[in-house]
């Protein structure tokens, strides 16, 4: 046997937690932060006070008041972002309603059909891996499955909803903050960001630690047990993900396709203007799709990957002779994640302050390249200290022999791919480069050729992030098998707080300006937050491209998990039954695809006629001087998405149960093979050409060079055709694009949890045959 | 040994030549028919006599006529029909010799890699399967494989030229029949649409039968050989069919684009107005994209398939044992295919005649249901001739017992499996059935909603065929492995001639349209070929289908016989090697498609350009005083589809070759699968996509129920909506999607062409590691 790890046991249980609890108490920091903007109005010198006297409070507001009354605008902004607040909750709390009767529904089954699986006993069993062992028996696996399953679905819910809370209360904040200079506005949003990145990172981490130590107290020697147990906690957290996701995708692009389809092209309002009714809801859905969708995603990813990691080590020999700092290099890796984070985001907070608005994008630029840097210092350090310098790792059947030194590069090209992917993406959906400037150029002849030339872009800019990917899983499957997959994935998701925090920056811009518009504040105010705004349409496509990339990863790391756990040693493209599992699988993004974009259309549609006949109806909604009902735009985008998100959440939940039951796990394997090469492409090309159309229309408004000013001015015909663009683009890049990543990954991780299943009752249809 | 085949082999010697001759002999009977509508007037009676003076001659043209000059109108049809037949003369022209010059390269390549196999040896070597006999050297099946590839490349181009030639013969005629009712106008176009069909499936078969029985002059007993040097067959037939596929679709929908752009949507004149400069491009296009391309695609297809089922046949009981008539089954299934489908045109021609318009769908889609009834009858005729009653079929390394019953089912199943997917393609693009509908109804809120409703069509209508094709797979490859594959693929193909007389019937009629708008016919003569032009769409997007799904079983045959080829025994996707190759396979075709998509909006834009030049600068064009310069669009889609043509060319024929090379047979094994299951996806739906807007629009301009008048008249804003679907559409239908069936097909005959140079030669990057 070789040396053991550098670490003690006592270190890691030391190490794990502490860096979580660190992460919390500095998302708690930068919260407290933000929250030294008061939301309530200074006290008033005067009545009717000018905006100078306003001014002169606290903090120098510089020149942009305009004679606005102070007074009014704050107040304005407290009930603006109330009204979203209110909108929002009220909305994740009908969405959780049906998603928890779903897993509720969900757990019993896990746990009936786990239990099946040595029918109900409550007798210890032979072990499955380590034969002459004694391990626990399937009844108490489906428990803690079970436990786990909701442990996981709890997490994301809690971490999708903080988010939300957190961004809802940032973005009136970040309005406010504008006033006094767009570094001000800046650091707000991006701190907002941060807590929600940190929360849920460390709040990932931590609620898994608990688990497994808790869990082990039963399981005892029997790590094989535990870690397959839990499992449950990445299903639980992807199911989550995937309604999030689904619903609050179809709330959003509902909400955002509506409004602009009659204010912005009938009534030629501006977005965001108050007297759209659908204004509200839009604003909502920015906070319901992108924030806690987003949130729900990436924390099912790193629960996954972790999982992944853990399953394959439990059956290696870090799990054979119970070396449990090695066992646990994956929350190692994550914990120094979160502290390479921390010393990231102080050099966008402190370190470093945004004075000009073209200062933005590189600052947020420099987030992914710092951390990238210092996490691959942190990754060697825990490969050194965490890792014997050798030991073995299941490899299909068999053990293959790894240094720690591999399994650094491993999780290095996983993180360092992740930084490709957003270079990547960046340089096809951000303005500042030619792909872009193509797109809005072709809006010169008008919409057709605006959407071939970005449906093009998006097909474009899959290729590179493929071969980022393939050169990962070459590299990492080749040094430690499904291992170095799952471990390389987790270093993709290392830098999450990260690059969670500038993704959600986003979403929480983009409502400031909407707060700005609808609080009838100085254009100049909307200036600066369009500005943040467009920085973060490009990083919320880095984001995607970092959930899409890692998302493959774990997919493929989770897959072979599943394999190895239903012990099948080969899947054979050469066989009928794996192939048409693959070409099926292949089919499953373009039928889930459909629903997602059909769904958005459809609601779409109902929220244009609410809102032309709220305009028709009610006098005085275009000149101002009556309120429209914002409340039953809310209302039709919430019963919208909770009601067209079941058939794609079906499909994705039930598709491995049947094939797994009907065709067995030959056939399953090919399905989520194909799911992922496929579904990993569409959801690539899907998010970028959204994001490019979306930046081609701001690239037009914002005019800032001479070939733009040509396409120009808003409400020109190349205008309008790159907004027929941007609104083709919402449901790909916001629902069914991003959507996808669950989809792989969810099938995936759901095979895994049922692979005991799968593998003693499945394939009935061809035992039958 | 088993009992042979009832049928001996002088019989089926005589009945495949024969088969192919009456094919031949029943195109030449059908253009005979066709060439008696006289494209001359008829002898004057009287200096401008009136169309009732006109209508008196030889046949009673009824009263459309509605007072023009019958005389100048004949005059006018013929003048048109020649610049189109002149443009797509000189665009192929020129398009041979680009492609010529490729084609002498990539022979001697051919020649070179193949020959150095066993290092330019002349001498005998043991054989590859049957171990302990002696085949021919390495060098003859290099010089053999080349000539058959220079023999496959020549039937192709052909094929592909003589169906442009009879398809411009035919469109005028067609437009003058029309004069006399709808059903002359139907029978003439199908008629020629039949010339090219059964020209096309006769001569292919006959070439092979030739080829076959000189080759074997030389091979004598070694069949492993004459068959492997066969296969060069398919992959000149195909590689001619890429370049005629995209070349011409970059020509036809830079055209068409361009066209419509200016004309219909800047100026608001009709389609094919003679003062838009663009028109005779457009025509033209039809004519090289529609007919020429997917001429050479669907023999491409039929070569293939031959192939790669006599490749496997060569090596099972059939090729061991030198048993000639099951030797030769899948000629066989293709002779009885054109007698099938001779009768089959029959029931169109003769014994039924059409009368309204509304009888023009119905008796095409009869035609697939009559030709798929014959030919079940006929596929069961030659299993049970043909085959011995129990035979068996090399299965990667092992043999694999097969009864002639079970071959039966695997033709029959794919022959049935085309026409689900015909169907199924013509619910979701015809406007008769609700998904058009749909669509079209989107359209009242704008272009953003038809284009998602359109893009969500796409993926549905993917579901069905590709369950269509899974289930077809997976019993033919159950019962007879990779053969059972590669008859199935026949047996979709089996009715081609059929399937092409069906689809190059649209292209005939939408160019009669044109001639009558531009001859300046009445309206009346404008709604009969406009009605036989919405059924030719749907024809046409049915052909696609087959096309697509014929190109899935195809590819996966070739797949297997390229395994085989390569002494791979397992495509394990649970190896990096192999899920690289799977993902990087899955992206070509998004890389492909990119290539094309960009390619036709590049051209369309330079044609925008020129049209709005003509317009802006030619005085009286507008007025139809002067005539415009339809010479430069015809040279600028000229030059744009030879120069945009070479990169996505290249990356279909290099891929192969370069990843063979670099990464060996087990990666390229994961390319061809990762390019099949993703690439058929979106072949499918770009296709549907395509056809559903392009009738969507149609829908509207029509008019025909209470439904579609509230979405009109043409120049409504719903009718615009539609109009930039429809442009949108054009890439997507007739130049990337129709491509990807090349790019999936000509990928694995080449790697099956090139399987013994990778095999020895293959994966130094591996190696060198």
């Amino acid at each position: 046997m070789a040396a053991p790890a550098f670490l003690p046991e006592l270190a890691t249980q030391v190490v794990v937690p502490v860096a979580a609890v660190v992460g919390i108490a500095f998302a708690v920091l930068q919260w407290v932060l933000v929250s030294k903007v008061k939301l309530s109005p200074e006290p008033r010198r005067g009545d009717g006070s000018s905006a100078k006297s306003g001014a002169g409070a606290s903090e120098y507001l510089i020149e942009e008041e305009e004679g606005l009354n102070e007074h009014n605008v704050v107040v304005k902004c407290a009930e603006i972002q109330n009204a979203i607040s209110e909108g929002a909750t009220s909305f994740l709390f009908t969405e959780y309603k049906y998603v928890g009767l779903f897993m509720g529904i969900f757990a019993v089954l896990i746990f009936l059909f786990l239990g099946s699986v040595e029918g109900f006993s409550t007798k210890s069993q032979p072990c499955h891996y380590s034969k002459g062992k004694t391990c626990k028996p399937a009844l108490a696996n489906a428990l803690f499955s079970t436990i786990a399953f909701v442990l996981g679905a709890v997490t994301s819910l809690v971490s999708g909803f903080l988010g939300m809370k957190i961004a809802t209360y940032a973005n009136a904040r970040t309005t406010l903050e504008a006033r006094k200079g767009v570094g001000k506005a800046f650091i707000t949003a991006f701190r907002s960001g941060a807590v929600m990145g940190f929360l849920l990172a460390a709040s990932g981490l931590f609620v898994l630690y608990i688990a497994i130590n808790l869990f082990g107290i039963y399981y005892g020697d029997d790590w094989e047990g535990l870690y397959e147990a839990i499992t449950g906690y990445g299903l639980g957290g992807s199911s989550m993900a995937l309604f999030g996701r689904v619903g609050g995708g179809i709330y959003t692009k509902a909400a955002d396709v509506g409004a602009d389809l009659v204010g912005k092209v009938e009534r030629n309002i501006p977005e965001d203007d108050p007297r759209n009714p659908a204004v509200i809801a839009d604003n909502v859905g920015d906070n319901v799709g992108d924030i806690a969708g987003m949130g729900s995603d990436l924390f099912g990813s790193y629960a996954e990957s972790s999982c992944a990691a853990l399953v394959v080590a439990s059956i290696s020999s870090f799990g054979i002779n119970h070396e449990f700092t090695p066992m646990l290099y994956p929350l190692l890796v994550s914990s120094v994640g979160i502290i390479a984070c921390l010393i990231t985001t102080l050099f966008a907070t402190d370190f470093f302050k945004i004075k000009a608005v073209d200062e933005i994008e590189p600052a947020l630029k420099k987030q992914l390249i710092i951390s990238t840097a210092v996490m691959t210092v942190g990754i060697a350090l825990v490969s050194w200290l965490g890792l014997p310098y050798t030991f073995t790792i299941f490899n299909f059947g068999a053990q293959k022999t790894v240094y720690n030194w591999q399994l650094f590069l491993c999780v290095a090209v996983g993180l360092w791919a992740g930084l490709v992917i957003g270079f990547v993406t960046e340089y096809y959906t951000s303005n500042a480069y030619s792909p872009v400037q193509d797109v809005a150029d072709s809006c010169r002849t008008g919409a057709a050729t605006n959407v071939i030339f970005g449906l093009a872009l998006g097909y474009k800019s899959v290729i590179i992030p493929i071969f980022a990917i393939a050169f990962s899983i070459f590299l990492s499957f080749s040094l430690a098998a499904m291992y170095g997959v799952a471990v390389a994935a987790l270093g993709m998701l290392s830098t999450i707080a990260t690059g969670l925090a500038i993704d959600a920056y986003g979403p929480i811009s983009d409502n400031a300006g909407g707060i700005a518009e609808m609080a009838g504040m100085s254009h100049r105010i909307r200036e600066r937050t369009d500005a943040l705004d467009a920085a973060g349409n490009t990083t919320a496509a880095i984001g995607k491209g970092f959930a899409i990339g890692s998302a493959a990863l774990v997919s493929l790391a989770l897959f072979g998990a599943f394999v190895s756990r239903a012990e099948i040693s080969t899947v054979d493209v050469l066989t009928p039954k794996v192939f048409i599992g693959l070409i099926v699988g292949a089919m499953l993004p373009y039928w889930f695809s459909a629903m997602t974009m059909k769904s958005v259309g459809s609601a779409a549609l109902k929220m244009v006629e609410e809102v032309r006949r709220q305009f028709n109806t009610i006098p005085g909604i275009m000149e101002g001087t009556t309120k429209p009902d914002y409340a039953t735009c809310v209302k039709i985008s919430t019963d919208a998405s909770i009601k067209e998100m079941i058939p794609p959440g079906a499909l994705v939940m039930l598709t491995p149960l049947i094939v797994g039951i009907l065709f067995g796990v030959e056939t399953l394997s090919g399905v989520l093979a194909g799911a992922l090469v496929s579904g990993v492409q569409i959801a690539i090309s899907a998010s970028n050409t959204g994001g490019a159309w979306d930046n081609a229309k701001k690239y037009i408004e914002a005019g800032a060079s001479e070939h733009a000013r040509t396409l120009g001015p808003k409400g020109s015909d190349p205008h309008k055709a790159a907004v027929i663009g941007d609104t083709i683009g919402d449901p790909l890049k916001d629902t069914s694009g991003p959507s996808l990543n669950i989809l792989i990954k969810l099938m995936a991780v759901e095979s895994l949890v049922f692979a005991p299943f799968f593998a003693t009752h499945g394939g009935i249809l061809f035992k039958w045959l």
